[in-house]
């Protein structure tokens, strides 16, 4: 049994690993942190959980986390984790990091869009988590930067295609619609469901901080830097996030080609379930760490339509966070990730 | 490990029926039936399910669903379980019925509110499937009848109560709220998006089939006629029912002993947790088998008030079926009915 | 044409009244006034009115009100109307408050469940505004109680049948579910999004302050003390109202008379429809001013559930309000609220 | 007055049409006709409108209608309407379709996608009646083809943009978003609740029928042959449409000069609303027929992204077409679409 750590557990992303870990058969949760609600049981924050999970969420003190946990979970707001993690390395944990500070391989991009970075020291050694993808680099890592929601919704899809060259790069949009357990637990006029439901709306557009994530990450693939076109929008629903990606094949590229292309680069890994011309549904994954791919030419034009679903807490957050546990301790990546979905 | 099948897979509480016992470590799912979609793979009807499911929706076949199980959970329209489950019993296998074909020991009130009744023979025998308060029962049961979501969402509170005689009988009233998914998978003007988003109101109101069902339950634990009030609504949600219950304290009862006996009923059993006073909520029971219970005294005028939440699908149909079948076969009750609550 | 203000015009009460008095053909609505947004555009704070309405909300000027206006609406938060109101009247405003500052008789109750009342002088003269039952007395007011949205779903139906002795007022339970604009435009963990979809519970069980309200009036209609149980639920929808009421008609009372005494009472008032047995649904009357009634009796035990349905905002806030003006200014009292409804 | 029938008032856009011409101030709705329901009450079908329409749906009787009616809105299945259309015109009615039937000036287009025409001679004279854009034709039309709820999202913003050159009409890429009655009345299994609710997908990715609608009106603008990609997205809300629109500007074209291009195109029309960089929300335009433009630069790679906001049952279908009925009589545009907006 590994020993597990949530630092940040009072969030909606910790609140899901918590589920998730909770539920894992190989793990001991032995510490659950949170800065306001200190002291509360968890239960009493989160009453679904009563029966399930009995810890309490204490203040963070490195020491005594140090002691009983072997890797932790951090799922803080940016800036926060940068000044914890390097103790928690130094002392032998593993680390996975839910925020962004440890996304970036370049410390001027982070600072670009967030703010300057305390322990970009570290930046090398942190792998991408984006568990289908860097695999091998996560089998080794102790430091794992967790995508955000949208970078994978947007990344699963493109990626394969990118490395393989048979997309031209230059035409990459993606119009992504999240639930909005996507803007947290804390109270605002944007969350408030007088505002959100009958509502439809774009927001952030062209400057979500999710943008120079995917850049750097399709950039690195693609060996050459890539502009995307991003717009995020903001669904009338708890969980789920849906992205549609407008590109056009490079010539001669057959939708055959595309849909080979994404089986043989997924073969095998059980969450990415390819589709086809179905257009893939947030309904259908809600509560699972599945990332659902569809895929269309729209011959007239010769555009390719790629299309994907993920629950934004699970695979976009929490679920792949485990996910990438599993890889990192050599165990199978689905481990605690089994639960059957929801039929509806 | 014990083979199961499930006779009406399509429905709701079919498929839920599918999602617990694909997940169940005691089960070998071995046959789905679908009147409709025969021939169809499960997870076409439900594509949440791919990767989890690879069954096949087969016609009904009696011979060789025989063969290949050792249970059934039937979960069809009322009149067709009548039909099947003598012979099912007959070649040994146990059966647990979702409909309300075999909740009745008297047929005649059956027959009344339903249709006539072909198997009436078999009442007597049928066990009614409210697992913590007829656990003794069913431990030996062949055949169960299983309750229905309104009835187990009123009978969980208030049956310790009425059996301890702490409550005055001829005042009960029970005002029910129910999700969109206890309205079926079937399409119509009623379960059309428009017309139950941004609505809510009552329906058959004072004649819902469901009140002769708790009437006879707990006519029974307090052996004496019983005549209820029951409002069913609808609310604005997929799944969930919450129902709030008036009645009034024996002379010189006291909250504190409604608690106890509460508590004293309900000691040990996983999935009654009460609440005190707090308000149980549909939310924090969603996609589980528990049932929430909370209960307030207004003093003014001696009424109690007592509440309770469920997962209609679940503790209100397919995972009590569950439970059912784990008290049937000896196992702990919450076997399969594990998996951690999600927070929100 | 009247000269019209709103004092609090940025909470939802506030702001659907700005929406119904700009389209109101015998208003000119001269001022509103917010305390945190002022100086903002009334149309940024609500986009959805940009090119209906131009004002500007501005902070509280006395002076300057009284030069610009005949009428005022105070939709702000419990106590703070009672200091404004007092010099308002003086200056031969009339004035029409939303607070729960000028709906009791008796200053003691009011204290009991609110603040020190620092007008209570004032409240021998405000009239309560359940337009249909007080309206005589809201011709000749100058100040005007609004009702909650709660009792105004409560006393419609009650009202009539109390007042002609027709039932049984020792058994009163008011079972209400509103939609979650009722809550307020201010962002809380109790509106979130995510909190709320999906979720149905009760709330301030037995503890309403709504419930003293309406058991005021209740008592003054019928003559005697009145004890009702009360509990409010939340339903996730944004606007709207559902109560259904058990009661006992009194001995050989038919339903035949209970509809009768609606019909009398209520004969010639074109916000009451008068349902039947058909259960009033919120979808009805969202967006409008109209209460619709229904009444069943469950013979079995002589219990009669009465149901109404209402748009929290409008019957039960701003547009009852509007209706007050009317009738304290000589208009038809439906004038400025005869949108057609919506459809769905 | 001007005496109105409405053919096909049972449906969604029917309904509306019956709820706007029922407040407008120069109509008198003579006759309304349904399939289905024909000798019910409206108000039994939508009860909503109890009190404000009392006509009975009659089943459809030309030369009844012709004698009592001056113009008529058809808002029936395609294929429908050519077989009454030629009658009415020739009896001198004016006819405003909201079906496909009379959008297309190329018969060959509408059987391409739909199936064949049995009066294509009437459409030359047809005018496809996108309110701001062919408003002068519309004028003197007898005939109107009033346009798809999606074209209008996506030709407002587009059509001004293309009549002035300023962007490259080679990438036009359209990302839209529905409400749930833009599906219809009908129940099926993609309006269930269960299916709809906190699901989000595409469907008919590249083959949705109001693409060579769009397309036609593009390629008449530009005055050349247009590929759009569309892809249409169904969101958990009952009305409401969102467009989000990525093309690109003409080189050296500065989003100022989309701005006034926009803002000199729509000078005067009321139901225009210019929002810059905010995004548009389904929100702010509910019930209303405003239609709500932003637009905003990506100057990294020149992306120009338009959104746009409309209700699809208003300013998408039946208020479009009203405001088609004003122009067609000379009357000013807004007349019976002025009801002011909900804040919430």
């Amino acid at each position: 049994m590994i020993r597990v750590g949530v630092i940040g557990a009072s969030g909606y992303a910790g609140a899901e690993l918590v589920r998730l870990l909770a539920g894992h058969p190989q793990v001991k949760l032995n510490a659950l942190t949170c800065r306001q609600d200190a002291g509360q049981r968890f239960d009493q924050i989160y009453p679904a959980m009563t029966g399930w999970v009995d810890l309490v969420c204490e203040a963070y003190d490195a020491r005594k986390l140090i002691r009983s946990v072997d890797l932790v979970f951090t799922a803080l707001p940016h800036q926060l984790p940068m000044s914890l993690v390097p103790e928690l390395l130094d002392q032998g944990l593993k680390v996975i990091d839910l925020s962004a500070d440890f996304r970036f391989k370049d410390a001027a991009v982070y600072e670009a869009h967030y703010k300057p970075h305390s322990a970009a020291g570290l930046l090398p050694q942190a792998v991408y988590g984006l568990s289908e993808v860097y695999t091998e680099q996560i089998k080794s890592a102790s430091l794992v930067g967790n995508p955000g929601c949208y970078p994978t919704s947007v990344l699963l899809p493109l990626v394969p295609l990118i490395k393989a060259n048979l997309i031209d790069t230059r035409l990459l949009i993606a119009d992504a619609k999240s639930g909005v357990s996507g803007a947290g637990r804390g109270a605002s006029s944007t969350s408030h469901f007088c505002h959100v439901n009958e509502s439809f709306k774009a927001y952030k557009v062209g400057s979500h901080r999710h943008t120079p994530e995917m850049e750097a990450v399709l950039s690195d693939v693609a060996g050459e830097p890539i502009a995307l076109n991003f717009v995020p929008h903001l669904v009338p629903m708890t969980r789920g996030m849906q992205t549609t990606i407008y590109t056009q094949p490079r010539g001669g590229v057959t939708l055959r080609q595309i849909e080979e292309c994404l089986q043989a680069f997924y073969a095998g890994r059980f969450f990415i379930r390819l589709r086809g011309a179905t257009p893939p549904d947030a309904l259908n994954v809600k509560g699972t760490n599945s990332c659902d791919i569809g895929y269309t030419l729209d011959a007239r034009n010769n555009r390719l339509i790629l299309m994907s679903a993920i629950d934004n807490l699970v695979k976009g957050a929490a679920g792949q966070a485990v996910q990438n546990m599993n890889i990192m301790l050599g165990m199978d990546e689905s481990l605690g990730l089994q639960s059957c979905p929801f039929p509806i």
